[in-house]
């Protein structure tokens, strides 16, 4: 029941490479971005947590953007995290998100205060739909209550569709519960649901949801997609498996250093592994480490 | 043995009027920063939590700094916050007060990512101190774990001291938590501490600490600075009580509205109550509640 115009798919959250004056590298960036979407993937979330977005400046952001688009992504296959904690800044990154002609934002709410009920939140993501007030706008809610720690209750949802049934379009779910998101899936039959984590990937799409914006995408975007594309297949729970044993291999690794270390051996570029602090790259051991958990090392490597 | 350059006293993190389409209220603004200096501030922290800092923009923020200054309040006296997720963010508002002449900033942790270790804020800070690069720089860390969930250990205050001990000069601690509180103040007696909680005030002051930065500035400067002048007096305590009574009327409100409130009652202005989202203004009805546990409107007025 998904309006045609919204988004579907595996979508990767960009990992963001970095120089070593820890400036972005946008010419390794576009060109981590288009293997992506060679590799399979429907689109991108450039500036979600696995992009490190909440490390860079507002122009450091939208320069990045319009050096992506200029390099020839289409913006129809982008949904940019646009969501900051103060609302001007939320507006002017949508706004010019729009203005590029992206298919949609992925919004994180204002996230600094905590506690606050759904009548502020609603408030707040309502100012700015209308500030933007571009009927082209389509936002995607961002609920990753273990990071942002503020997120989209049932309720706000609910609301916001309501006043909003052709801006308001789809959710990220994050928080990592089945419950919630079987709870979004059930609601919102007509809603773009991805879900955070790939390993509900087959569920989600099993109870109509749109697909999956992962941080795994990043390095196994082949193996999502083929998951994707044959859900409805009698392999399907076998195709979920080899999208599992990836995240498994990767428990308890800090995830953006881990798949940044994975992305330089791939790549044979160590400078791939840079991170902006407050995060901290993995160091030889560490790289090593991974690479042998998730078999890039030995015979039996994870394949794409 | 707090260095002479230190700030010491009470600080008020000023709350920002806005006008109805939630805009900075300038105007309103100066004259609420120069009321509370009138009335016994030693100084103020323009865009401390209780300012909404984090729901302003970066130009709103340097824009009203500069308009206070231009007002005729000395930069001397001024402690901005100037802490936000992103480091060129972080840079160019601490550069900016700097710039202005400002006595220190207040500087909270990049707030986004959750437990980051203390090696990635470490990395932090020094990449701000770096790329500011100016001598004039102070920062006083802000701890306030209960709302940024990320703050600053006892271990890396003590790492950051040791490498920029002339820049990293102080601390607000906002933890809530007398025994971290006392940790701070016993490991560091050079230090300039201000206790976040005006209930921590005389024992902080016993101690060695600096004062205080506290929301609480914005409604009773006098009753702090007379707690404040007097901590070696007989009448300590007494003091303090006076001090606590206004907390413990105002417990279980949410702080912002609650306080926006009682100014506008003051002022006779109900604009003052405006705020932006996601927090909520309060009613008729909350107002008329607050402003009676406060004893504004009885007879029993709890005098400032």
């Amino acid at each position: 029941m998904t309006a045609p115009s919204t988004l579907r798919g595996v979508f990767a959250p960009t990992l963001t490479p970095l120089k070593e004056d820890l400036s972005p590298d946008v010419d390794r960036w576009i060109a981590h971005c288009t293997r992506l979407l060679d590799d399979g993937c429907h689109g991108l979330v450039p500036f979600g947590t696995t992009s490190e977005a909440n490390s860079f400046g507002m122009e450091e952001r939208m320069d990045m953007l319009e050096m992506l688009v200029d390099a020839g992504v289409f913006p129809d296959r982008l949904m940019p995290g646009t969501g900051l904690c103060a609302l001007p800044e939320t507006v002017r990154l949508t706004s010019h998100a729009v203005e590029l002609g992206c298919a949609g934002v992925l919004l994180l709410p204002p996230f600094y205060y905590k506690g606050v009920g759904d009548e502020g939140l609603f408030r707040s993501i309502a100012e700015v739909i209308e500030r933007v007030g571009d009927e082209r706008l389509h936002i995607y809610l961002y609920h990753i209550p273990p990071i942002a720690q503020v997120g989209y209750s049932i309720g706000l949802i609910e609301r916001l569709v309501s006043a909003y049934p052709d801006t308001v379009v789809g959710i990220k779910d994050s928080s990592g519960d089945w419950n919630n998101l079987h709870n979004i899936l059930t609601n919102f039959p007509g809603f773009a649901t991805f879900t955070g984590s790939e390993r509900f990937l087959l569920q989600t799409l099993r109870l109509g949801g749109a697909g999956t914006i992962t941080a795994m995408a990043n390095v196994v975007p082949r193996t999502l997609r083929r998951l994707y594309d044959n859900w409805e297949s009698e392999n399907a729970q076998a195709l979920q498996a080899d999208v599992d044993r990836f995240r498994e291999a990767l428990a308890g690794y800090s995830p953006i250093p881990a798949l940044k270390s994975i992305v330089a051996f791939r790549q044979s570029d160590p400078g791939w592994r840079t991170v902006r602090p407050p995060l901290v790259e993995f160091d030889d051991a560490q790289t090593q480490d991974v690479l042998e958990k998730c078999g890039l090392c030995g015979e039996r490597e994870i394949e794409d």
